[in-house]
């Protein structure tokens, strides 16, 4: 028998553990807000108002100062204040609290991480409310992707890690026949040891579904973890952060094994948390920039980084032309294409493709797409649905940049949507520049945000092999190619192999590129340079703890 | 049905894999020179022999000069030559290599891998006399050591590094239910995808054992790998090399998969190939400075460096103090003190031990462990088997100061030992200097070879802290406590777990603190300063390969 959590979560713990070697599609945390009850979403608004104005509660060491300075993309100007982080009271409390959670074994910590992951989910509506007023998503995408997605995904990294962890056998007889000599026997106990500190930075975009695998991977490995969000997106992080530290005291821990690292836009808290000697492992979310310098500067720890990428699509032919054409303007849409997943390059041949069975020549194509982005999206109510809002200046700097035609021609303008719930909020349609394989500069680059490039390209494999270089040197999350031929659809495969990006093939239906499913998709590769991890793979886990061994003779 | 070779190896494979989770004793390599039939030993023999005074044989791409300076530590002067490495050349042709190897799969890898491991255990005699005429070890130990104790850590290797990538299934359906509008069904395959190529930088005193897991741990990932042996040891991983080879070539992969770059002492060869961008993967064993150097600069790679570290014994009290003092003297003893493994320091309480039930003051316990020793010794055939010959000049130096009495009261010297067969070996039996812990200067840096420093501290629970702080800050492979008391051992143990060392408890019998058995112990732990990486577990090979993904729809 283990700890009453772990025999409360057990079974979902074994299932998780099943879908890991599977995946298939699995998930415990159910995606639908109804699936929540009648009155949760009304609950969830409530509980965020609550927050409003007022400093946000929690109780951790070194609270002095107030931080904050969210402002939602809806309008909302959040006013919730966290304590300012003290990183020396942090990182003490931290490793005071590190040895009880470290000794208290993998199947203890595996319980009291899924019963936190168990509470997240019931506040699922709350969470959302939180993600969508700090991110700017829609509310249905802020409950998925901000809840059970990203419940889903920490699951997924204790699961792994569990299974890690305990593949080493706590005890052990060592017996070895020395012939005349009798036989040597040893005891050995292996204990799973934490490397130190762990820290999370959280990204403005999605600042749970990007921060629960590192948080509960370091959790569940017996390593406290400072949470630092992103201070545009500190809410959903704090009310994570909250939730932990009520569920690890109730369980008879120290709270201090979560905390949270508040700071105000513009502060450096980072870069003094990543630097400390204490904090050996850190998982972070954001731009090359920064996150080259973590790798360069955070030498003392494991440093996980997903930056940025440039997301490129084959275009060769199909047998579904309209299939194709609906499935990118949705992935193009999704939350105004602020997201690491979204397309940003469509390779066609100049020659054009070919699609159920006829030529389109480019120009067609690209007024076809274009008329399918504002078929999707003619609807204000179901645009706004999809398009979510404007995050920060920086995306609307991309957009105006890229409308300007400064870029290349633009075959699609932007346009406002006027948001009939939230006036104030800045909707905008994608863009999509025309724009030549030689004009490397224009698209070769992270252009974050619903901006995306039409690249004419010399043929279907001058395609492919730009999107082999792309992903090598500018590296990519998503790649994805539509053809008939299986020739196409193997070289691209090949493409995709030697550059280590994960392909989606002619996808018309309702998966789109830009999801990934936990338990079944790996979330970027970790082998091109957008990222240096995948989530959630054994290698994201392993080496977040180490065993250490002790022996002695055991009688012959 | 796999390759071959797989099916061939299954069953070693299948037992490996079970072995690294029971982590009982097991190994599939014997041990003892006799089961490998009455003439394998001057067959061994005569094989070195022929290589002697000629070119290496050895064709790969590039070879120009011919470099090679071996002399061995018995006085014999190899003058083995081997081609001089291109970097350019070694590299291109790995990299030509890889798609093939990546694409055949885990399971073919492995059975290559296996078949490579089985044939160079055919030739463990003949590498046996390469590893003892490089490293001065006694033949017995070079075989050993050299030999199947090597060959089973590559074999861990690979059963972690297997169980890895099999982990994830080549291929999966995700199906989920949208209710009323259907079911999605994607068909998803996962491939394993190499990092790149590796570089496997050798040690002049374990070429073959500290070599063997990084080797075949890439190997059977995909990664091809370049072995760089240290200038003064190339023999034994140039055999290891040729044998690779041969296997790989009768097996119709490319020999280029792995290879040698060979280089004369004072070269910097290892520099120029662990900072190519195209080397991806460096495991490494050798000094703190090297290490550090590739830990700052081999950006672009994965690095594990097993590095210096000063291995500490507390010892409190015994109930088998001649137990006690005949396995220190063993384990001081063994191949001079030349072992990552060997024993530094000596923690004992001013006030004296107790050994079996009567207190040992300090200067009796010093006499009786030199007593121990020169017993253990006295017989000149004895000591030679068990000491080997001293490697280089460096460790003769430090025996020479120590023996000086330059670093404190010398409580036991050293002295020559005769070698009846080879006259010109420098055998060396050790030294022991008894210092006060505040004397940090002298015993708190390795010491490598056959000097170790008998500390007297206020207290056992001093000499715990001790232990502690010295593997905190200067790192430790080994560590050793001896007590009747489980209080005690208890701390020791929590010291070692904050720490990060494993120890061992009361070794009296035939187990000693320097042997590490493949399957059951870890070698290092990766969480102390000796080094970043433990042999083997998951994390020393789960990122040696990534996933990459592709998926389509299936009909619905």
């Amino acid at each position: 028998m283990g700890h009453e959590l772990y025999e409360r979560h057990r079974d979902t713990l074994d299932r998780a553990l099943t879908a890991i070697r599977d995946r298939g599609y699995w998930s415990p945390y159910p995606e639908n807000p109804k699936a929540y009850g009648e009155e949760s979403a009304s609950k969830g608004r409530e509980a965020f108002e609550a927050y409003l104005g007022r400093r946000f509660p929690i109780d951790q060491p070194g609270a002095g100062g107030e931080v904050g300075d969210e402002r939602s993309p809806y309008g909302v100007d959040l006013g919730v204040t966290y304590p300012e982080a003290d990183p020396d009271a942090l990182i003490s409390a931290a490793l005071a609290a590190l040895p009880a959670w470290r000794d208290v074994g993998p199947a203890t910590r595996a319980g009291v991480c899924l019963e936190i992951l168990s509470r997240l989910n019931e506040r699922a509506p709350e969470v959302a409310q939180a993600v969508m007023h700090t991110t700017g998503q829609a509310y249905g995408m802020a409950f998925q992707a901000g809840g059970p997605h990203a419940q889903d995904r920490g699951l997924e990294a204790i699961a792994y890690a569990y299974d890690e962890m305990t593949r080493t056998p706590p005890e052990a007889v060592w017996e070895k026949s020395m012939g005349k000599r009798g036989t040597l026997r040893m005891a050995k106990k292996y204990a799973v040891v934490p490397r130190g500190v762990a820290l999370v930075i959280g990204c403005n975009t999605f600042p749970t579904w990007n921060s629960y695998p590192g948080l509960f991977a370091s959790l569940v490995t017996g390593n406290p973890v400072i949470v630092k969000p992103h201070p545009r997106a500190i809410l959903p992080l704090a009310i994570t952060v909250a939730v932990a530290r009520e569920a690890l005291a109730n369980a008879g821990f120290s709270p201090d094994l979560v905390s949270l690292a508040a700071e105000a836009p513009g502060g450096t808290l980072a870069k003094t948390l990543a630097t400390r000697p204490e904090v050996r492992i850190i998982d972070y979310t954001g731009s090359t920039a920064f996150g080259e310098w973590l790798e360069a500067n955070a030498r003392q720890a494991q440093v996980h980084t997903e930056k940025a990428g440039v997301n490129t699509v084959v275009i060769d032919s199909t047998d579904d032309y309209q299939g194709m054409l609906g499935n990118l303007a949705f992935s193009l849409s999704l939350y105004s294409g602020q997201m690491c997943t979204t397309p940003q390059n469509l390779l066609v041949p100049r020659e054009g493709i070919v699609a159920d069975g006829a030529r389109v020549p480019v120009d067609q194509f690209a007024r076809d797409l274009a008329g399918a982005i504002e078929g999707l999206l003619g609807n204000p109510a179901r645009a706004v649905a999809l398009l979510g809002a404007i995050v920060n200046d920086g995306v609307l700097e991309r957009i105006e940049r890229a409308g300007a035609g400064l870029l290349g021609e633009v075959v699609l303008p932007s346009r406002q949507v006027d948001h009939p719930e939230f006036p104030p909020a800045l909707v905008r349609t994608p863009v999509i520049v025309q724009v030549a394989a030689a004009d490397r500069e224009a698209y070769l680059s992270e252009c974050f945000g619903p901006v995306s490039f039409l690249v004419t390209t010399d043929s279907t494999a001058a395609s492919i092999e730009l999107l082999r270089t792309t992903v090598r040197e500018h590296g990519a999350i998503t790649a994805g190619v539509y053809s008939t031929s299986e020739e196409v659809l193997s070289a691209a495969e090949e493409a995709a192999i030697d550059a280590g990006v994960a392909l989606s093939c002619n996808l018309t239906d309702g998966v789109y590129v830009n999801q990934s499913a936990a338990f079944s998709d790996f979330h970027a590769t970790g082998a091109n340079p957008a990222a240096n991890a995948a989530l959630t793979d054994s290698a994201f886990v392993a080496a977040r703890f180490r065993i250490v061994q002790s022996q002695r003779h055991l009688p012959d």
